[in-house]
């Protein structure tokens, strides 16, 4: 019997290959790991809405971790929460992950704050505000370290789903590809359902300005690139699929900030590239305001798969309100949604995830 | 066909449940974990040969793991020898891994110096000088969190084995299994060949006496035990142990070092028991000034596997002389060893090791 696409997953962009990349990950044994950082960027005005404010972001990915391990934060009260409340998509990540339960692996991508669980050290620390230019240390270091990783995990499962949570990581994904000569006009997504482009544009033109490396240089250095205007995230997440990569295939599970690492990965060992695909949620591939499809497509034949997430009849407004392109994404929600279909063969649906989200938002964030 | 125990491999303790552990790894996919920690103990003058001179163990452990990884050590030139010269028994676990290759997994147990890997941090810190009486701290944390990361790594393979690497390791080890009321009188190893056991001893007392607890609480608080006059790497082992336990066999690698972490394991929880063998070399099952299975028979019936390593006929002085009881264990040799003849359905032999070994002296040692 051949293989067939559940409806709940939307092949968004070399559908062949998404359609060969889900077959073979298909009832397999998954790892589900996610790099967390921080970055000084978050805390410009205006630029992230992953943390009631500025702040809080910096708490963020860590509390995010500790809702996969433990069902709730430990370094936060509640849940991360954007200033309007909604909460973090963490809660869809932890509820993929109750459905169809797999080995939880957190990198330190450049903490602020670590998380109360775990997690893998490969030599990261915090990221500075793009607008200086340097905006990251030992990019290359750390690459080389969750290569290593990589290799190690890929000789314990079938596949390796890769998530990230870094607050302020769509800017730094903006400075990233564009500083990589990407055409990223309008292209790149954002925690608020009215993408401020022209403010991340500012910040990522004074920080490649800042950087003092001619553009046709750091066009062809990635490391150097992220150094100047990306974020800690980016090379050890980059390190970690490309070492998995070599072996098992590599469900990237974000939106435009996986595709900024997708560049990374291309610009240091695009051999692996075959072994890889973006999984996201239909808010992204959607979103009228980014165009992760325009991005990816620059890159080379990698498909985009979509989970087709609906929240418009959840019974719960801080869902709800996801459908009107707030957050979207994060955490690896997306792509663990689908992960958890492939695990169970389908069981798991939108349908059975939105139930579990509920029960997991009226535990954690209603009460409140 | 019933299953034969090669005779490469020899059941010292509980024999029968010795050879249905051995079964139940056969074939089976491993993970190698290594914890590895730092204590100040290790520079009282005559504890400990892990390092050329007492300042040189705190790259001891980092350079073990380097070695695992790249085959060479990084932080330091050459490889940890003894003050003698004699190489790290890394040197034997790094050829068993090359014969049987499994996914490493170095977890920091309190470092001093970190390796140039990934590893996972559980928020252990560098033990003290255990005559302080404050030794470790954080030690429910950091068990704590390797319990959960114990968990994952089963949920990743079939079985787990688990090393450890902790100069001066012997004397906190005979500090704890004191404190929890253990006879421990002449029983626990050393890296030298004459075992200090008087040293030791003085030592351990001054350790309990300045601690402050009375010796009936210390017996029941293994956690308090560790933190008065244990190291660092005890905890996050016995924790990780214990949680990968739940579910999966685990091989204890390690000689009186790994009897001390199962005393903390039994008293944390001893429902894992029946999932745990300790696996060491035939220098420590046959040494005269220690008695590992006096001790490991005081806590139950756990089994212990030696690996029948013979050093006698190899072409190198600092190879044979680990005939003469100096270094005898460490890194898991001896359970890794076992490890690599169960991964290879007993292809690999000590034979075959030793010629890996003496490839790896040659290349690493001898020319230096």
């Amino acid at each position: 019997m051949s293989f067939k696409v559940p409806e709940d997953i939307v092949l968004c962009l070399n559908e062949e290959r998404g359609k060969e990349f889900l077959e073979n990950i298909w009832n397999k044994r998954a790892a589900y790991s996610c790099i967390i950082g921080n970055t000084e960027t978050a805390k410009i005005p205006g630029i992230s809405a992953a943390g009631a404010n500025p702040e809080a972001t910096d708490f963020t990915p860590a509390a995010d971790m500790e809702l996969l391990y433990f069902g709730r934060c430990k370094c936060i009260d509640g849940v991360p929460i954007t200033p309007d409340g909604i909460p973090t998509p963490g809660i869809i990540t932890m509820s993929a992950l109750k459905l169809a339960p797999m080995p939880i692996v957190v990198i330190d991508g450049g903490l602020r704050v670590r998380p109360h669980t775990p997690y893998i050290d490969v030599d990261a620390s915090p990221g500075e505000d793009i607008r200086t230019g340097k905006s990251v240390k030992n990019a290359e270091r750390t690459y080389d370290r969750a290569l290593v990783a990589g290799r190690q995990l890929a000789k314990m499962v079938d596949y390796l789903v890769v998530g990230e949570s870094v607050p302020g990581g769509t800017t730094t994904a903006l400075g990233l590809l564009t500083a990589l000569g990407y055409d990223t006009n309008e292209k790149i997504s954002s925690t608020f359902p009215v993408n401020p482009h022209d403010l991340k544009r500012q910040v990522v033109i004074e920080g490649i300005e800042a950087c003092g490396i001619e553009p046709e240089l750091l066009e062809r250095d990635a490391m150097a690139a992220i150094e100047a205007v990306g974020d800690p995230m980016m090379a050890p997440a980059a390190g970690l699929i490309a070492g998995a990569a070599e072996s098992v295939p590599v469900l990237m599970a974000g939106g435009t900030q996986m595709a900024a690492v997708l560049a990374v990965i291309k610009a240091m060992d695009d051999t692996v590239m075959d072994n890889l695909a973006l999984g996201t949620t239909r808010w992204i591939t959607e979103d009228k305001m980014s165009d992760m499809k325009g991005l990816v497509s620059q890159m080379g034949d990698v498909p985009i798969l979509a989970a087709n997430l609906n929240f418009s009849l959840s019974r719960y407004d801080g869902l709800k309100i996801y459908e009107t392109g707030l957050v979207k994404e994060g955490v690896g929600a997306g792509g663990m949604s689908i992960a958890a279909m492939a695990a169970t063969d389908g069981r798991v649906t939108c349908r059975s995830l939105l139930d579990e989200i509920e029960k997991n938002y009226a535990r954690l964030v209603s009460r409140r």
